[in-house]
């Protein structure tokens, strides 16, 4: 936690509320259930009106709905999840503090141009021909490939390897033990045995993009991989060569992205799901957890896949009846034919 | 292997065996089928009895039920396979036996307190305000980030990064590649665009936790993400920010675990399950590979979900059928009314 | 991309063309759409063809069939993409062309044997007794454990961790965040809290495999885990200890292996599947994208579960009726038995 706070009145005006006036001071942020008297809180789920009554918060956001339900000091907004948003940067601890800019022990190549200042950490290593902008932060022990580029005010966190090629926009965070630019994964098939198909394209991230800890984005074959502008990609997500993010699409840890695929602008992916190579997914489409995603998707919408777990002694009976499905759809044929003959039959 | 070596009567003395006299040297572990007459074997599974009578291995575990199987000399426990676990922390080679304490590359922050006779590698970096407690290793090319904590004996394989505010408990082993108290994956939508949820809390790991390489364990969006005491962790796992663990719970590879999720105490979960975010998963519970948790657990047992693998062409007939299984259902009912309307009218 | 040329009669010589005689220049690759005069080309799936005399590329690689569609020049092989791939072969940069071999900040254990024209990158720490042979690249900031070996012209990519007693084989590429040789996950239940099994096996890989980024492969727990001559493994799988994977055998993304294993040579398995443990899968196996193996293949063939994604209410009626199917299965055997009793009582 950070060490700045506000008083009430400034945390309205910073946060778009309703005004109010309270020197009150306000240093963190808490739950309804855990705030103390100098935190703010908010509410943005039904599931926890029970406890803004009791809620001790200093202040609290909340909807007109809700103002009169505020035991304490009420901050009305439109939307009090993004408000609460907006109020974490606040209190977010913004970074090292350390005088130096480059550590000594960074390695840069003399061929690299590294703004003035650019923060480098310990162990970084920098390859030939690196574009570092002003206001990076790459901390320790990351390690930065030939002719890689990084816009302005962009983050990484120790331990991010960008292989050569990687191009990075302005405003991004990409999370500890995230690789960009690793080959993709292209091998063609001689008599059995594989011959590598050396990839030679980059990767493309645009501005405001924030890549999770141990995510891989694979360079292109020939062509680039694209991840566009606002994009969100939680940890551990693998997003294949040549594969092409749309603006602000947000993907949840674990999702896997085979190569060429083309995903649209604005669609939530959510985690765990696996999603096929040369597809197309339409602008706003939302995929529910775990889902395999094999044929492209035309229409915006939610979809699914897969089944939920239930207790192993029944699932057993019936994942055992999935193999006869077919079997079972044609008895049920073969039933509805049978008995409108008897029907007919009957009625002669 | 190790250069350790123990007489047969001591071995059944540390192993809490029945007393064996014998001076036979016993100077590592093997399987039944390819220990030789200087290693320990262990019988555990029925499905290697057929391999304990040819067994050459100098001493075998086994329990009463097996004594006279043993071909060459039985070690008579009641749990062979805890016994044979014991045995191997005898075996096993215990780190770096450097003279050095802390590599002269490691790059320490003034303000760290770190305990003299702890294991500092290579190009470690450990930022301000750290505590390092007696005992503990930290392998090369760790990144430690400021106000972390980490107890007595704990030991960082190489290439563990913990952002700040992580608390680690004593005697725990985290493996290459784990990243601990990266952000959570929290984002307020504005107009389509993300804003993102700064995330203030940490990560507090119990005493005794094992965590697999390239697992990565989110940092709490205001309160603390708690993995308890003894849990264990695989490889490559994700878990949320918020998520608590409970004590003794053992985790396998490439589970996804949302955030905000509560798992209880003594639970199994076993590989590439995906849970979701905001549950409560009761003590005791049982999970199966690949399972989908998109509901509460309040029932101890065993749950899963999913099919098994079975030949492409028949698969892909019974797959086409999932998605009618619905209008099926209704099919089965409709027979149903009618065939007991034929009947009340056959009998009429 | 590199500052390679070839004349087009010297790319048709390397890679097995029909002789053509041009002192054209080509200089890189592209696609079929993108490709400008002086890069080559390539179809190898009909799905491509259209595009095909469109296309302006100094020159195509195709087959004998369509040597009168290409609209520039054509060279023809028995395999387009074959030929491709030996083609990116020749356009790849080939690594650091930095003069030193071994970077001043390398860590280096006086008990290592590093190949005189080994190219140690910044930050990479090497342990004792490990051997390095001729033509090794390891990339900045890996940590190669003691008593590794690593054989001639294998590359590691930045940020590779092996843990002790890891051997690799020759003309291996590991790519970034890979973890070779972590413990396999064995634990002993004492009373509901788990005992270790220290992992004392290694890792042993064979020639001409790539491991791609985050791909952690375990240590065996007595005897070695192995990975077969030619293997080619994606980012982000998990290989548990002691699992065995035959030669030639590739794996896509995200795919988990449980322990003790065997896969067989040759086979293809896609991504986000999960293989239980103690299985044996035989040679020439194909697994398609995101399926469970919970039993052992013993027909060579290709193998499926799962259900593709549907639109998210129609999938909810489905799903909710898999948990009915065997109530199902029996009321369409009750169905059949009645419906049979009807006709005889109708005949009757």
């Amino acid at each position: 936690m950070s060490e700045s706070s506000y008083s009430v009145t400034e945390l309205a005006l910073l946060l778009g509320a309703e005004a109010v006036s309270s020197n009150d001071l306000i240093d963190g942020i808490g739950t309804l259930e855990s705030a103390t008297g100098t935190q703010l809180s908010f509410l943005h789920n039904s599931r926890y009106e029970s406890q803004l009554t009791a809620s001790t918060a200093g202040a609290i956001l909340v909807t007109e709905a809700h103002r009169n339900d505020v035991p304490t000091l009420a901050l009305v907004v439109d939307d009090p999840y993004l408000a609460y948003a907006r109020a974490t940067a606040l209190f977010a601890v913004n970074g090292h503090a350390t005088g130096e800019t480059v550590s000594p022990s960074a390695v840069i190549s003399s061929d690299a141009k590294v703004a003035a200042d650019a923060i480098i950490g310990p162990n970084v290593v920098i390859g030939d021909r690196v574009i570092i902008a002003s206001g990076v932060t790459i901390e320790a022990n990351c390690v930065i490939g030939d002719a890689c580029s990084i816009d302005e005010n962009t983050r990484l966190a120790a331990n991010v390897t960008l292989y050569s090629d990687s191009r990075v926009g302005k405003n991004c965070l990409i999370h500890s033990g995230a690789v960009i630019g690793a080959d993709g994964f292209g091998f063609a098939n001689s008599n059995g045995e594989w011959v590598k198909i050396h990839q030679l394209g980059g990767v493309r991230i645009g501005d405001g993009v924030e890549i999770g800890a141990g995510t891989t984005i694979d360079r292109g074959a020939l062509d680039d991989t694209i991840i566009g502008n606002g994009v969100i990609l939680d940890n551990q997500i693998q997003i294949g060569h040549n594969t092409i993010i749309g603006d602000h699409t947000a993907i949840a840890a674990c999702t896997a992205i085979a190569g060429s695929t083309r995903i649209g602008r604005r669609c939530t992916i959510a985690g765990a799901c696996a999603i096929a190579g040369h597809l197309t997914i339409v602008e706003g489409t939302h995929i529910t957890g775990m889902s395999m995603v094999s044929r492209s998707i035309s229409q915006p919408g939610a979809y699914s896949s897969g089944t939920a777990a239930e207790p192993h002694q029944q699932w057993k009976r019936n994942a055992v009846r999935f193999r006869q499905l077919d079997e079972m759809s044609r008895r049920i044929k073969k039933l509805e034919k049978t008995v409108k003959q008897q029907n007919i039959e009957g009625q002669s």
